[in-house]
């Protein structure tokens, strides 16, 4: 028997410890029949395999309730990096990763992670190859954002959405109690693709009045005209904006209050499109406004979880440790939703090598015409992603969550 | 039999409509013992008694389904207002109002509102009396800043309290995933009074390292000091501040940021006491930093209230309407806090000039002597008003709210 690893990187999510859990609860299958020997945590994902900082999963083999709470739990358990291996196959980072694998008989390698984490896949995979050090390797699939090409949409994506559209259900409650006529601008995480931003749409009672995604090139005069239209059917008028909605030329409306820096994959820190929209209403219509940011809450409110997202996010990551003794290596776990009238997804897994560094942005066809509104048919797609409550263990008033 | 109304003004909050249910729950009651007919409500406060824009409450005199619906709904069912009422009590006004009470056979007033509801409480029953029209005036307060005097708390307060400390858990979960120390600074609502800030300290497994009210004069050189050594003991630490912290001689900490725009009462729009905080952190201290506005679900997150708060909030609403028909007015509904081991309150009332137009700040013994902490007693003291949850209506994965 030999044994596994399992990290987490990048940004945390609500649904990144329910994949830790099945990867777990995978190991423990695969233990049973003599397949893994002892599956090991990496703190802080790369950085901690680096630093020799591993924990022993296997007291967690049996206890489902453990499991249930780890599931439950939002941030990454294990701690998480943004670490990126470098090109260069030759470096003597990769001497000293496979050294240790070897040292602790790791063959099989779990890298819960992002579009980013998915590249590491595909390096260490590869890499293990050309050195005959038998690893199988795969990712599986986490962001909130659901901007991964190869599935039919990312674990930690429905419950963020659910997130996004309930708490904007309660804002048109409160925006609803006055008479006077104002806008609310409620700013969504989404740096390119806009499927957060998308689900603002899904509230049950009524939904924002307009929506607007960075995958439609933005128009001052068309979203003041559209605004402005608004305001003529009702007094409190709701805009969902994404965050990194762009002009026509590319530079993002939020811009000129961004501070310029970059993280580690070159990204620009963004920020400020609500912001620079709440000061264009204020001063082109003149009417009441402000702007509001839902914030960090998107990616990690454990207690509005979507059950759908919960339950797949654990079924991924078990079903990546049966991917791993079949020998597979290098590819990322996928949803495949089966073309029927009721929603029902498969898990396969596609090389990470086709669908690693792209980003899958809402499809033209899933925005109206005008570029100011999902269409049902995104709508369609997005409504099962985020069924079902969890309710998560409150202690005295505040949830309890699982720490190793 | 006389006829009834009840109206809602001011901002609003996860349990203002807990309280509009239980005056209904009230009225039912006294309608059944012949003492009222009809119970009105008044669209948008004083604005929709003056439009006579009013809706009969008393088909969901026997709906306990609605009334639980409502009971969950965010924002104010009936619409609110920021109309005050005149000073001068001579003003056409007031000729207006009591013709319209009149008109409708109106004896009983239910206002359910804030600080500056109480004062419109106060002046309608002295009118009244003045003018020698029968009418019993009953304010029941609602804020989720919990700064109204002669209360040991207010409706609201605890579901405002809950998300608070709920979400600051999940974000504790979320920023403790990365090794590189960074500060996140939670900019928290709390205009004068420092309530929900300190709740911020009833967090489960981690509460954060610092945590700043207005009560106590904001000092820089003392901030710097205390992240300076946080960061030594940990590289994760969470700063939770109100959004009125004030320097020693008065001046916002975010005041540079303000709109410099006033409310209808004269409050400063406030705004940016985070964001200016985390520009000092990264010039002084210069490490990550980051400032999180957790924004309007502190006042309308129905799908975390506290359950403490919403029965509460229902069962004065309820008593108001007790204390009318024995013919009260003037007064508002207070929480009485039994001085026993075990949280015990009991509904009474006071009369409304005696309380009207003070903030109940956080008491200094309620704050530690250093000025960057709760005391155990003040968390105490808060701990019951976040017990319980409520588990509201999920229709397709969002909420569904009552509408009249």
């Amino acid at each position: 028997m030999s044994c596994a690893i399992v990290g987490q990187s990048g940004g945390p999510t609500a649904a990144i410890n329910a994949t830790l859990a099945g990867v777990i609860k995978g190991a423990a299958n695969a233990h049973q029949i003599g397949k893994i020997d002892t599956l090991f945590g990496m703190k802080n994902g790369i950085e901690g395999l680096l630093k020799e900082d591993l924990i022993s999963l296997n007291e967690y083999f049996r206890d489902d309730v453990a499991l249930s709470h780890l599931s439950d739990t939002p941030g990454a358990a294990l701690g998480s990096c943004r670490l990126k291996l470098p090109a260069d196959k030759t470096e003597a980072i990769y001497d000293q990763i496979f050294a240790i694998l070897q040292k602790y008989d790791i063959h099989y390698f779990f890298y819960i992670g992002g579009n980013d984490s998915m590249d590491t896949t595909a390096k260490l995979s590869q890499i293990s190859k050309e050195r005959g050090y038998p690893l199988y390797v795969i990712g599986v699939p986490k962001t909130i954002d659901n901007d991964l090409c190869g599935t039919d949409h990312t674990p930690g994506f429905g419950s963020a959405a659910k997130f996004i559209s309930t708490v904007i259900s309660e804002i048109m409650c409160d925006t609803a109690v006055y008479t006077k006529p104002a806008v609310t601008i409620v700013e969504i995480m989404g740096r390119d693709a806009g499927w957060l931003t998308a689900s603002a749409a899904l509230c049950a009672d009524r939904a924002p009045d307009l929506i607007y995604l960075p995958e439609v090139p933005f128009s001052i005069p068309q979203f003041l005209e559209d605004v402005k239209a608004a305001l003529k059917c009702r007094s409190d008028v709701v805009v969902a904006v994404s965050e990194g909605i762009r002009l026509q030329d590319g530079s993002y409306v939020g811009a000129s209050t961004s501070s310029g820096v970059k993280d580690a994959f070159g990204h620009q820190y963004l920020g400020g499109a609500g912001k620079a929209l709440e000061m264009l209403v204020k001063e082109e219509i003149g009417c009441k406004v402000r702007s509001v940011e839902i914030n960090l809450p998107q990616r990690c409110a454990a207690h509005l979880a979507s059950a759908t997202d919960i339950s797949e996010s654990f079924a991924i990551g078990c079903a990546a440790v049966d991917y791993a003794i079949r020998q597979i290596t290098g590819h990322m776990m996928v949803f495949i939703r089966k073309p029927s009238s009721q929603y029902e997804i498969e898990i396969g897994s596609l090389p990470v090598s086709e669908i690693a560094n792209q980003v899958k942005a809402v499809p033209r066809h899933f925005i109206n015409e005008k570029g100011n509104y999902p269409t049902p048919e995104c709508i369609a797609y997005l409504t099962p992603l985020i069924q079902g409550e969890r309710y998560i263990t409150f202690v005295g008033g505040v949830p309890s969550f699982f720490r190793f």
